[in-house]
């Protein structure tokens, strides 16, 4: 049974936000156990960082550097790979570099009225780090939509990190088509704070990314500062809208693609039809039958999935905003006219033929996406997020005076004289000149 | 004294390492008193917001839409300014804003070779929240330097809160000068929870940007997820390289103008002439004796400044990076040859002529700067903080197939069979069109 809600029902928005569970405070207990952890290996470096391998990952490795997978082992895994997969691999990393390349921004300066230079330069990260989940979550996709990025931004060493990486044949086959040549066999909490504090054999990295579990996250939270961190995400999502008019089937399979990713994940379906909600509610236990799944799917769509019945199309549009879901697929005749209603989402497919699932491969697009209402203020992973700016100021001597004068009154304003000092002592000089 | 390192010394970089003092992690104890803060005013709103008010800042407001300040009295502080300093303000204003809209970034689609369309759009957050501390850190300037970019970003509301915020006419002056309608007398991490969560009175946002003491700075992290937040900002610091061409009176002078910021701030100079570092040394206590704030910059003179003797200004680009400096000053004859080898920085002054204070003001470029070693991965704060991207994917027919081929082989090697199933579904009823 899929919860239904109607947007004209009086305790819809109360219910709503009840199963969005949006910013939910998640106390997991971690933070001061993870805390040592992090503490530990920061100060006892691979000793320590040995020692946790041991205790949570069953490492039977003497000493860190045993853990380094060699780039070779990756390559050979790459070789080995069947024919059709690794075309597709390939074809997917080309598209996920076009779309990106197009993020990439220029350093920019001009001059002003005064002779004075200002700009921005945008420079890459030197090193960066990747985490890659061990076990189910392990995705050779992921590895592609985070290293790609990093490598148009210009990165040029990649540090990845996964649990078992060394026997994970298209992990590691990932890793060696988008050229990562460092690699660790090691995952957890102290695996990410050996790549923020560097040990005697990992190097210590500008900014860490990539999912992880709940050790992971919490340990992401804590170095933070110390190194950047992409976000930390919830629970995958996807909201599709709907005007009745494209085929159950695939309505069904879409909103099955983020259910089988994981119990807590969440489907909703918005339409303005309420036949055809129940259609598609009619036609699920015939496709959920076979599925592989299938025990994932019924649950995400037992404990959070919702299907929404509006008015209208128009309607949707605040309730789509309130959401800002992680993938939007809209599935109706006009959906640029929708599109330019939509403030907040993370990745939109547009009109029947775009399967959420090919933003997840090979769109071109990353799908590293903000989850969990996020969108609001988030962004996809991209290019940005492996380059920082520095700004640039050089003042000509007229410029100097002028700019002068005008933060020497400022500074005295807010009682900062050594600020208006400093600006004075150029303009003193300078001023008549 | 301030403390001198030679590169050369054996012992330099542990004594460069730890008066650097990056990436302390500085455990306040204040987490726990603030997540109670946080939650109580997530789950009673105006009340427990009122509450603390009173019992951490006196307030003897009876509710909270008391300390809702009208924008006209806003407007009257701006009016009431004197000529020139207004003048300055505006000044600065108009400077901040042209530099700030060369940051824009405009939306962009493409086709590919399929007939797919491929974009990003680009939009400005809906609601910030800007944090002005209390005190003898309330400055206008930052009232500048956070709203500008905000406005720039197309931010169509700003809501400021900020101690006392009624009785500052600089900051009242300020936040009119830019727009803010919105103004609440009130701070602490009890304000930050308000913005973050929303009350009946106060409206919530979607990113929390501004400085603040140690409480904010925890409640900022506590709220990271529920909404964005800038960076949390550790204390100021100035790099200055100096050739030794340099008046003596003029470096002192901006190495001063961080240091009297705090007692923390952190002033270093570099230079390959180790007699420059002596006369800067003897000059130093002539200057500071008129200094207003001589017991803020003696202290972080003697606690935290450092003057490094280099071989050469090559030698310097290394250390230069390795400290990521919030400011750096390159005081030497041909800046841009050292610039080129600068990786690391927040801003960087060229040149004998541009002082550090004037880039605080209103040499245009933002002064909201990565510090603490984060110029690493960090950028100044800008127009990109206040907006978000969103990916765009509308397959065409052809493009749905093609697509759905290479998605369904990666989806069956990750074990994902209903991702494969919903690009498989389009590609069978497609395929032959």
């Amino acid at each position: 049974m899929i919860l239904r809600l109607s947007s004209k029902q009086s305790d819809f928005q109360e219910l709503l936000v009840e199963r969005l569970q949006h910013g939910s405070v998640e106390d997991t207990g971690l933070a001061k156990g993870v805390a040592q952890i992090v503490a530990d290996v920061r100060d006892h470096g691979d000793s320590a960082l040995l020692d946790y391998l041991k205790k949570f990952e069953a490492s039977s490795a003497a000493k860190i550097s045993e853990l380094s997978v060699d780039p070779l082992q990756a390559k050979r895994a790459l070789n080995q790979l069947e024919y059709p997969v690794r075309r597709a691999l390939e074809s997917a990393a080309e598209r996920i570099e076009a779309f990106h390349k197009k993020q990439s921004q220029p350093s920019w300066r001009y001059q002003d009225e005064y002779g004075n230079d200002l700009g921005q330069r945008v420079l890459p990260l030197d090193r960066v780090g990747l985490y890659v989940p061990g076990g189910k979550a392990s995705y050779p996709s992921s590895v592609l939509m985070n290293a790609i990025p990093a490598k148009v931004a210009g990165v040029e060493e990649i540090v990845m990190v996964s649990p078992n990486a060394e026997s994970n044949q298209m992990v590691l086959a990932a890793a060696s088509l988008v050229g990562i040549e460092t690699i660790f066999s090691m995952g957890g909490a102290q695996a990410v704070a050996a790549l923020a504090y560097g040990t005697e054999t990992v190097p210590s990295v500008d900014k860490i990314v990539g999912p992880g579990n709940a050790y992971v996250a919490e340990a992401k939270r804590i170095v933070f500062g110390k190194v950047g961190i992409d976000m930390i995400a919830g629970p995958s999502e996807i909201l599709v809208l709907c005007d009745g008019e494209t085929e159950v089937d695939w309505i069904i399979k879409d909103l099955f693609s983020q259910a089988e990713h994981d119990e807590v994940a969440q489907a909703i379906l918005i339409s303005q039809d309420a036949a055809f909600l129940d259609r598609v509610e009619s036609a699920i236990p015939g496709v959920l039958a076979d599925q592989p799944r299938k025990d994932i799917i019924e649950k995400s769509l037992n404990d959070r999935a919702l299907f929404i019945h509006v008015e209208s199309i128009e309607e949707s549009y605040a309730i789509i905003n309130q959401i800002a879901p992680e993938h939007l697929e809209l599935s109706v005749s006009d959906p640029e006219q929708v599109l330019e209603n939509i403030r907040h989402a993370g990745s939109v497919f547009m009109g029947r033929y775009t399967a959420e699932a090919l933003g997840d491969y090979c769109a071109g697009p990353n799908h590293v996406l903000p989850t969990s209402g996020t969108a609001r203020f988030a962004s996809p992973l991209g290019v940005y997020d492996f380059q920082k700016r520095m700004s640039v100021i050089q003042c000509s001597q007229q410029g100097s005076v002028a700019l002068g004068r005008i933060a020497s009154t400022l500074a005295r304003s807010e009682s900062l004289p050594a600020h208006a000092q400093s600006a004075e002592a150029r303009v003193e000089q300078l001023g008549d000149s």
